[in-house]
């Protein structure tokens, strides 16, 4: 039997900067894949390793390359990266394939991701009648203005304190009408705006300060609404170590990890 | 044994409308749910179903109640569907929640979905050396301007000819670049706009048609490519026969189908 | 600019197909993608849509052809496929792509979906205290044993009286334990193979019904269990109409689709 | 304003265990939640964190715990996590659901993923012609026979070498029939059996090395097969550091980690 065409690499690295400015911060999200062709033949049919190289390795140069390599030049990125395996011995092409998850621009320092949003509605009649209204699917995100200290410590407590971190989550806010609003839909458009600008503009010790702010302010905007209800899961935004390769972290390359999440659910009320 | 708390319904019911105005359409996407409570114990423990309304009857209840009573109003949408069922004999309880998946104007008659959009950018380096640029998840529908006539008909053949219809696809597009253009983001977001603009702006025969006169736009703004592909599934929004329940039909409700779909695959090229 | 390559087709045709035997039935479910390359340049670049066989007639040749042709030999259904569209004027090229979902056969005429089935366990300490265990995603079906008659009509109503279908869904069960087995592994086993035998072994008026009997019999199984509750989605599988192409319907060829669906809860306590 | 029902948590917690045995080994994937109760009001009205443990700190717990506490009784570890939280200053309730991702065992030390499993047909008419088969999603795991040993090494590499480690991959293979076998099912059972005989049974110093012995095997047992692709990305299980929480590793508790993969292609032909 013979060796066919082959390739390795890495799917889905997930890479997030913010990039500090004076006056606003900019921010970029992507999901990175490194593929290589090379002399691997050995390692498929006798089992040697001398020309893998390893997928985590690949991993970890996406990052190691973004603190100083990543603008939104992503092509200049992928080229970067790709130019950095290439001179590597018995590696005969490369190739580099980046996404960027779009985020747009609400403040100068606060980003609306372009997920899938949807309102809801929802009426009960018969024994128990209701009408409430909600939002799935709003995902938000800032680079400054949330800190998480002060919590307790055990045995298996190993997250640093943090007086300024990224912070983003996909809401599900579920509200309860006591009465009718004239205007459900312009009353859902308020709703909105005022949760969107209580994500930005407030300050938080933790998401669960952030969502009760949040509530807070939808209960003052609207007086029809006797309660609302969150799920905010914590969309964390890691620091990637990159003093493991001898590097500086200077403040600005992330990991978005996907699992597990912080789960927070609460509810405002009158 | 005994029958404890019990409800029964249909879930992902798919329905859209168009509002045909003089200057501009307004277009709604919702996905409904139907969920009844009643006297329906002896179906659980003898099969007896003289109270079981079928799920198939709430489906159809949701198209029909949607030409007449469908506004941007969803609550009060919500509200008619529960009366209906409310009216019932045996039925104590019912719920329906709506959800509405946005999509926001572009045109008079043209809209973006709120799906997720993702830039793509891929380089390679090596034997093959290429530089390409990519859009995934551009949703775009529109309620004029697409017809789809003069195709050939054999024994399987059912669909009827149209001269307008709602269109809408999920854009994915991949270029190449034969020279790099000096500023990728800004030629990225020229090759959206002209996307979205011939979208919109140009009128089509089939998804076919479209796609060339997409291409065709973006080779003419940007010099720089070579050569530009597209997939372009066809997100059906069919017209749902009201005639069965002894209405018309007024061109409005229609039933938005996942699968199957329509898959056009075309490259335009210099 | 010049048309390059190009193809379209139909994506996502559910088929499913019940083999009617002697001391059983076999059942096939199958996902089939045709594709079509040929004369279709006036489409792209004219509009005109004479060599453009619709994508809906794809679809329908699909079922029409699966009549007749579909055996368990995927490989020969698709050269049949291939071959029907080859003949027509302009067809250049054809590939017809089947996966098939598996289903593990059961009994006679009962099988078991190869979806992802998990077991639950869930442990609540504190003001409330609980022990429950649950399984989700076991998809089951069955080609004989289950009716749909003598429920409500009305105006909306177009689902004809069955006395005979094929009935399938997702089950998802929850049980709280009263009291806690010695054994929690062997327990669960014992809950899934007798939520199994009930749903092939009991014939059913309704899901519902099926509901009910399989809570029954878990009920009677176990006396630790004090009340199990069920969600039923009902998987449906729509008789195709094949007589609008002037075919007989033989009670064999079948469209599964995912939504809408029926949605059916119920608990059923001691 | 007033704060009303809440909790916080951490969802999608995937710990795996291996049960290392004289005779055979056993496996247990789980996907595990924690939520707690409690007397936070002051976190959420002032940003005071001294009784929110860090959702960073549920994980840890998950994995910490499991060495010691983790067994097929899933309600006995649910009951350990909530007890370990419950005896926690402020801690009123606590709720822990686990998901258990069902392996079917194979062999001493392997086991077949209870995952969606596909057949795949492919057949090509007109100016290419072809006849191909496949299969999709047969996600295989082994708890011995695999090492990755001898790899380069750079400044971004800090995966150690090991000699025995966990190897999971979900199997996509295609393969084109020179001449068609006279029976296609037979045939594509036979590959299937070859596939998962092979990857349990052969030692493999890779991914790489794993997916060419399967083809070669293959290429072997079916003469009408002229070449064979894989696309076998890693599922990695990753040794989950306890010695952070002052515990030894006993080789026992993993993470399974969804993103990023390394994605592994090749091809075996005669």
């Amino acid at each position: 039997m013979t060796l066919g065409p082959n390739r390795w690499g890495k799917s889905e690295v997930r890479v997030s900067k913010v990039f500090r400015g004076d006056d606003e911060d900019d921010f970029l999200d992507l999901t990175v894949q490194v593929l290589l062709q090379g002399d691997v033949a050995a390692a498929h049919t006798e089992g040697d390793n001398a020309g893998v190289v390893p997928t985590d390795t690949m991993r970890n140069t996406v990052y190691g390359l973004a603190q100083d390599h990543l603008t939104r030049d992503l092509e200049s990125f992928a080229d970067v990266i790709c130019r950095h395996f290439r001179a590597k011995a018995g590696i005969d092409q490369t190739t580099v394939t980046i996404h960027e998850n779009i985020w747009l621009r609400e403040t100068a320092t606060g980003f609306v991701g372009g997920q899938t949003e949807r309102r809801m509605a929802k009426v009960a009649r018969g024994s128990q009648e209701s009408i409430s209204a909600g939002i799935e699917g709003l995902v938000v995100l800032k680079t400054f203005g949330s800190a998480f200290e002060g919590f307790p410590k055990d045995e298996f407590t190993i997250l640093p304190e943090t007086s300024d971190r990224v912070l983003a989550t996909s809401v599900t806010a579920t509200w309860d009408y006591a009465t009718r609003p004239s205007d459900t839909s312009a009353t859902w458009s308020l709703v909105r705006r005022v949760l969107v600008d209580r994500f930005f503009e407030e300050w938080s010790a933790s998401v669960q300060h952030q969502g009760y702010l949040m509530g807070e302010g939808v209960l003052e905007a609207v007086p029809e609404i006797s309660e609302i209800s969150f799920r905010l899961p914590n969309q964390h935004h890691l620091p990637f170590d990159l003093t493991r390769f001898g590097m500086d972290w200077e403040g600005t390359v992330f990991q978005p990890v996907s699992e597990p999440y912080g789960d927070i659910y609460l509810t405002v009320t009158r």
